[in-house]
């Protein structure tokens, strides 16, 4: 078993780390850590908010037993090389900060931006570009560190980027245009999205999301060789909005490939890609990589998101464009804190065991 | 004053035409049909659900009260030659059938599709593409009809075509591609969306009407000489999506024009066109036609979409596209119930009237 | 194995059954039966919504597959004496026609009105009132019939009476005053509620159904004695509401005791009547049938209904009124679609079959 | 013109106090104040949140101009003897140390509970209990103030108060039973109720708030005499819920009269005291007090909340009680930010000064 510790553990994304490490059979976790506001109380204390009483727990399960007494630390006083791993759910500006310290004796798997653009960090998400783990050692080497950092893409780039890998490989794609509709937990809940301004509503802006999904759909698409990425030269354009929807990510999707593509050839190869998926085998993978729907009404993000605990990207309305001379056009729901966050972080991890770079 | 009657009263969108029409300077409401299970009662009686008892009345304003007490008529029972002009709000079905046979007599103002794609027949956008009422006359003539059948579009097409008209005319378009966020009472209340397939959900799909929006926004903006329109020869590919918001469509546009445009300068094209729209002097017309937002965070449904009672289409997030070459992109915002139907049918009545149609 | 019957399969209530009846141990599923318009489809084909497209299956399972495929039947095509048992799921209406029908030769257990109030036909809790089913022999006899027919209470009654019950049989109750606000599921799905009715609102009436409550809640805890039940003589007011929730009925109870009653006694009452409930050992029976939260903010429906697959009624808030002298008050949370409808029939008739009555 | 200032204005009810001002016959608003965060900024930049960059401003209409470009103040920083009154909208704490201090040279009226349970102050609703603002005089000679501080009550007492008012003075009261479904505004928007734990559910708690109630409406309705307010001597129960629902609480109440009142007889009176309500001439008073609706679908808070800008309070569902002997039952809609708060301050002051109190 490998010694981990979640940075970060009280936070929407802490609790699925905290959910899907529950009986996990590679990893351990012997420490939480958060804010100074948590720190020193009990780990399901820590998240009762003080005026309105709620517990801040967002998830189907109860909190896990294995975790509701642990005392939560202050992240200052995690000592990294006590731990194999470490999960760290942070605000960018913060992940800045701690990552480099912990990577300096210990692997670190982020899901915040910090490190996502600079030129020896991976954006990985399992079975699309396991190639690009290589390039962690060559980080550790160059930053003179004995761990690295190994950061999950932005929550919405990575249901984009499971489907459009079967697509670039098979046909070539020339533009990509997406709107989003993103749920409510993608914003977190401290405080997250306020409830007096998504009722009856929809937000048409997310700070820095849409350049995020851009540029990381490029690299992580992108070609690998020789310890460097070159972004996949694609060309893609996004729209993020909010909407009132709990979990679960959906967004359409727009593509001109650079050869001809029937939309039942596309669905060949989205089912071919998730059947081979590299990654099948691991604990956290789900029995379905992609689904496609032949059902016009879906995915729809409450009906279809939990589909093998949140790890499975749906796709459906899959069909021609009508804008593009080769387009193809596509509605996908990709579980914003399950396959794209802190489920998706232990899948990489169990990736990274399985190739003996942890 | 013009003697009107509305056909399809007691729906979404038959009361939005009793609520545009009350206390109208030009038009006289003197009645109201509908199907048969409403007709032979008072029109505030035949609102009332049989089964939950509840007012289906949507509507921030109380049913007016001109109308309650008027009784509704079957639709078979009206005689168009007693009306200076009919407003209806039929399925196409019924549309296909009831509105030539009131057309041999009457001016019909419709908001169904049935008609929408004959070759003598205008998709009527007031302010947009007022030339086209021409050819209302040359459909008289041909049909041997002493009235004519005046569409509106659907609703997801009158914002589209209204932000796209100002670009068209200063940049030129190659492709448009758009994702719609629509609105509840764009299903209309019979049922309409049923509250446990929208909670917190969003449905990806909304039967035919990506093929209409398509079709309509291109013949909108065509070109119209010797009573013939040539249809826009952009391309245009849509997926429209129903959410949880009660009223206001939001759409996601992505625009390859044919010369470069900076931001800014669509913007200027968009103000000015608002400034000089045509219709500005109807009584239905709203104080702007276009306003653009600077706060990304705007338009947003809840807020912004009873600006000048509905009238007005909202447009924010105006930037470069990153996909296109000459590329921008925005988000707009139309009421589905006032501008892009009941009362932007008024306005078109109010357009036909002012040119001597009517 | 006993073989079944679903009449009103497709509705929400009957798609409940289908899911309660899939790998039954006790039960076997032989042929399900709906309206008109469904008659002559499988079964997930029945579940279309013609003119949205939608499936209109609302549940977080898949359709099972066992019943994909099954054909639905016409009503008046079922032949009672094919079955040891039949579940029905109607409007009460029909329920007063066809359930009698069956009767004659088959066991029928409804969840609809029709019966409930008959001096012959007990309302039965599994758990609550086992006593009474010794009614449905008599009820046989009485009507010359073979089988009988076992209603289920109103949803919003089962929690209430499930609550009061060891009040009841331990201090007594003189009074009981209580609001609900039910979700949305209770109101079926054809149409139940309209989206634009319930987003963003209240609506504070729901036909017939305090009627009901107030009524049944009596009646189940009354005193059966020589083949009569004598309703309790405590009184009971009851104010009903529709919430935008989409399962789980939320209640706020009052309670005026004969006997001075301490929170912390009721509510060791209350999990001792739970930890001995009689139906404990029943297939569809929850691990707990009584919960009692000390956490203030809970039940909530979102987080609470599903817990032992909705059919354990949660309790939270117990605490001193002060309006009464002897009273307590708490808020109760009972999935309306579970132990409040099919899955608690599908219990009652575990109960019938153990005590041989099937 | 009296010269007023508003302190806290930049919250959801500072917010209401801002629109409840504009133009205002009497009183000219000269300066803002909020925390050290919004100080120094313009009104109109304050608002807006920075991380999601949405502008938290929560009315239908927008900002109002005379206040955009005030630069807001810091508390500390307010000299009271500038001003002939000040409004504040204070968290308790904070009101607990700064009223007084204002009080020493000018009026406040504050929202906040700080001093409302001090027995030289009254809890004041204008056309409630306009005898007690009497006391308003020996306050400030006890406490040796220029000023006063003249709280409101808790949003949720407003309605409740309003409405027994006349059954009180007609049949008396013995008993009231209140469950409260109350709005997202009621909770303010800093950040007030997180959308992920209001979507699809009731929260079933709200701290302190049923105390509160319970403790106002027997001061509220007491006898004043002598400079002293005697409690009304009836009992009150309420459990208080938050329900997703913008703005607007909804109540259901279960009142034991003194004397048998039917409801017809309730109806009347409350409608008589409507017509008659003591402060119907003053600016912000509402065209109507009370209405009672027979619809019993009615009141809706969507649908009802904004009638005459929401200082209406709303009845309806008006019956016998089945619990009580003497006993009636009804549904009231109270706007918790309207009425029931700035509003409803705005009126107190403008009660004050027909008064000559201020």
């Amino acid at each position: 078993m490998l010694k981990v510790a979640v940075i970060g553990a009280t936070g929407a994304v802490g609790q699925e780390f905290i959910v899907a490490l529950n009986r996990h059979k590679w990893f351990q976790l012997t420490q939480v850590a958060a804010s100074e506001r948590s720190a020193g109380k009990k780990y399901v204390d820590a998240l009762r908010d003080p005026s309105s009483g709620i517990l801040r727990w967002h998830n189907r399960e109860e909190v896990p037993e294995y975790v509701k007494n642990m005392v939560v630390s202050k992240v200052d006083d995690i000592k990294p090389e006590n731990f194999d791993l470490i999960f760290t759910a942070l605000e960018s500006d913060d992940a800045m900060v701690i990552e480099p310290k912990f990577a300096k004796t210990t692997p670190v798997i982020s899901t915040a931006a910090a490190f996502r653009y600079e030129s020896d960090v991976p954006i990985l998400i399992p079975g699309v570009n396991d190639d690009q783990t290589d390039l962690l050692k060559a980080q550790g080497k160059n930053r003179d560190w004995k761990g690295f950092v190994a950061p999950l893409p932005n929550c919405t780039t990575t249901g984009l980027a499971i489907t459009l890998k079967p697509v670039l490989d098979k046909f070539g794609i020339n533009k990509v245009i997406m709107t989003s509709m993103q749920a409510l937990s993608g914003a977190g809940r401290s405080p997250g999205v306020i409830a007096l301004d998504i009722t009856d509503n929809v937000i048409p802006y997310i700070p820095k999301e849409e350049e995020k999904v851009q540029r990381e759909a490029k690299k992580i698409l992108g070609k690998f060789a020789r310890n460097a990425i070159t972004p996949a030269d694609f060309r893609v354009s996004c729209t993020c909005t909010r909407v009132p929807v709990l979990d679960g990510h959906t967004e359409t999707v727009f593509v001109e490939t650079a050869e001809a593509a029937e939309p039942e050839d596309v669905k060949k190869e989205m089912l071919k890609f998730s059947k081979n998926v590299s990654i099948g085998k691991l604990p956290s993978a789900p029995k379905e990589y992609i689904v496609v729907h032949d059902d016009p009404t879906r995915p729809q993000p409450r009906i279809d998101r939990e589909l093998n605990d949140g790890m499975t990207t749906a796709v459906g309305r899959l069909r021609k464009d009508t804008a593009f001379d080769n387009g193809i056009k596509y509605v996908l729901l990709s579980h914003n804190e399950k396959m794209g966050s802190a489920k998706g972080a232990v899948l990489l991890a169990e990736l990274l065991k399985d190739k003996q770079i942890l």
